[in-house]
C-alpha cells in the first residue's frame, strides 16, 4: 500500500461530508475518495440487513479505488455493519462510534452521557454498548431524533421550529443532567447551535466526525501512512444519485463548494458484492 | 384479464398505505396488492433517472402478481415516471396527479390554486402543467414541503413545531388568495389538520389520493372489471425492507393494523427490468 493511495470515505448521502471536511483540515495533504448512496438514503430508518447489504457495496465500491483505509463516515453504519466490515475487508476500517464514545468518556466529569441519533442508531443501542464497555459505572441515555437530518438538510440550522423540536427530544437528557452529548449523526453537528443552546451550555457536545478524524490520522503516523506530498490532497466526490438540491446541500455541509460530483450506477454497486 | 385479479398499488414506501385506504373504502370486494420500497425510500429528493428506474421494477414487481391494474400512489414516482410506465406495460397504470388536477379545477370557484409536493414533485412542475393543460387561465401557486413527510412519519400531527413548520411553508401560498390546495404527496392527508389550520378553513384541501380512487372505481365499472365477489377482500403487504419502525408508522396511516408484511429482496427487483 503506497502513501499517496487515498483515504476512502462512505456514507448514506451527504452527512458524511462534514467529516471530510474535518479529515482534510487536520490532514491536508492527503488524497480523498468520498462516496455518498444518495440513491438509498437514508440509512437511518431502515432494517439491519438492508443497512450491512449497502454498506459492504459502499466499501467494495471505494476498494476499486485502491483506498488505503475506509471511513464508515454514517453511524447507522457504523453501528450495524462495522464488524461485518472489518471481516470483509483487508484495509483497516474505521468507524464513528468507537472514537465518538472514547472521546465521550474523556470529556466527562460526572460520568453522564447522551447520545442522540437516528432510530437505526439508537435502536441498536451502539454508543451505549461501547461506552458501558470501558467504563460499567457510566449513566448513558439515549434519544433518537428523526427530524434533525430533514431539518439540517433544509438549513433551517435557527428556525423558531426547530428549537421547539429541539427541546422536545431533548429535554429527557437535560432532566437526566448529562454533561457530555454524543452528536450521533453525521448531520447533527450542522445543528450544533440549536442543540447547545437546547441542553445549556455547561453540556459538552462530541462531534463523533472529529474524534475518527483524530483517530485515523492516530492511525497514519503509526503505520507511517501518511501521504507526504507537497501541496494540498485531491478530493474525488461519487454520489449513486445527483439530485437537483444535492450541490447546495454539499456545500452547506462542506463549508465550500464541491466541484465536479461523479454519479456511479447503484446497479454497478450491487454486482459488487 | 379476470374481475378476481387484484388491483396493484406501489409507492416509495408507506405513503401509499393512506391510498389502499381509500380504495379499500370504496372498492370493499377488491383484492388489492401494496408493493412499499421502503429499502430505497424516500423517492421525492432523488433524481428523474432514479425514480424512474425504481418506479419500473415496482411496477414490473406488481405485475408478477397478476394485477389487473397498476395504481401508482406516490406523487413523486406519478410525475416523472407515468409516461413511461404507461408505454412500457399492457395494464392500465393510474397516477396521482391527473385524477387530483382534475378535481382542484372542478372545486376552485377563484381559478387560484395551490399546490404542495415533494421537491422532485414541485421542481417537475407536474401539478402545473397538468392544471394549466385543462385551463390555461388558471392561478398555480408551487410550494417544496419537504418536512411534512418526516414530520408525518413521526406522528407530530399537531405538535407547535408542525404548526411552525406549516405556517412557514404555506404563508405564500395563503398570501396568494388560493382557495384550493392540492396536497400532492400521499403523507400529507395524515397532516390535513394542521395544515388546514394553516391555510384557512376558505381554502379547500383535495387530496390526490381520494380523487385517484374515484377514478379507479370508475375505470373498473366502465370495463366492467369490479370484483362481484361477495364479503371484503383480500389486502397483501410486501416491502423491500422491514424496519422496526414500520407496523407503527403503517397502522398510522392505513387506519387499522397492517397484518402480515411480506419483505422482498431488491436484488429480486433490479433483476425484474
Amino acid at each position: 500500500m503506497s502513501n499517496s493511495n487515498p483515504i476512502g470515505i462512505f456514507d448514506s448521502g451527504i452527512g458524511g461530508l462534514t467529516v471530510v471536511k474535518k479529515i482534510s483540515s487536520i490532514l491536508p495533504s492527503e488524497n480523498i475518495v468520498y462516496f455518498g448512496d444518495t440513491a438509498r438514503v437514508p440509512y437511518g430508518t431502515k432494517s439491519n440487513d438492508t443497512v450491512i447489504e449497502y454498506a459492504l457495496q459502499d466499501a467494495a465500491y471505494l476498494l476499486t479505488h485502491n483506498v488505503k483505509m475506509i471511513i464508515v463516515a454514517c453511524n447507522t453504519a457504523s453501528s450495524v455493519a462495522l464488524p461485518v466490515l472489518k471481516e470483509r475487508f483487508d484495509v483497516p476500517v474505521i468507524g464513528m462510534i468507537d472514537p465518538g464514545a472514547k472521546l465521550a468518556i474523556e470529556t466527562s466529569r460526572s460520568g453522564k452521557i447522551g447520545v442522540i441519533g437516528t432510530n437505526a442508531t439508537i435502536n441498536n443501542k451502539a454508543y451505549s454498548a461501547e461506552l458501558l464497555k470501558h467504563n460499567g459505572s457510566l449513566e448513558v441515555y439515549e434519544k433518537a431524533c428523526p427530524l434533525f437530518v430533514p431539518l439540517a438538510e433544509e438549513g433551517w440550522i435557527d428556525h423558531e421550529a426547530t428549537k421547539l423540536i429541539a427541546d422536545e427530544y431533548l429535554h429527557e437528557l437535560k432532566e437526566k443532567q448529562i454533561d457530555t452529548l454524543i452528536l450521533g449523526c453525521t448531520h447533527y453537528p450542522i445543528l450544533a447551535g440549536v442543540i447547545g443552546e437546547s441542553v445549556g451550555e455547561n453540556v459538552e457536545l462530541i462531534d463523533s466526525g472529529v474524534a475518527a478524524a483524530l483517530v485515523v490520522q492516530k492511525y497514519l503516523e503509526d503505520q507511517n501512512l501518511l501521504n507526504n506530498q507537497a501541496g494540498k490532497g485531491k478530493i474525488d466526490f461519487y454520489v449513486s444519485d445527483l439530485s437537483s438540491k444535492f450541490e447546495e446541500i454539499a456545500g452547506r455541509f462542506l463549508g465550500n463548494p464541491v466541484g465536479e460530483i461523479k454519479k456511479i450506477d447503484v446497479d454497478e454497486l450491487v454486482k459488487l458484492i
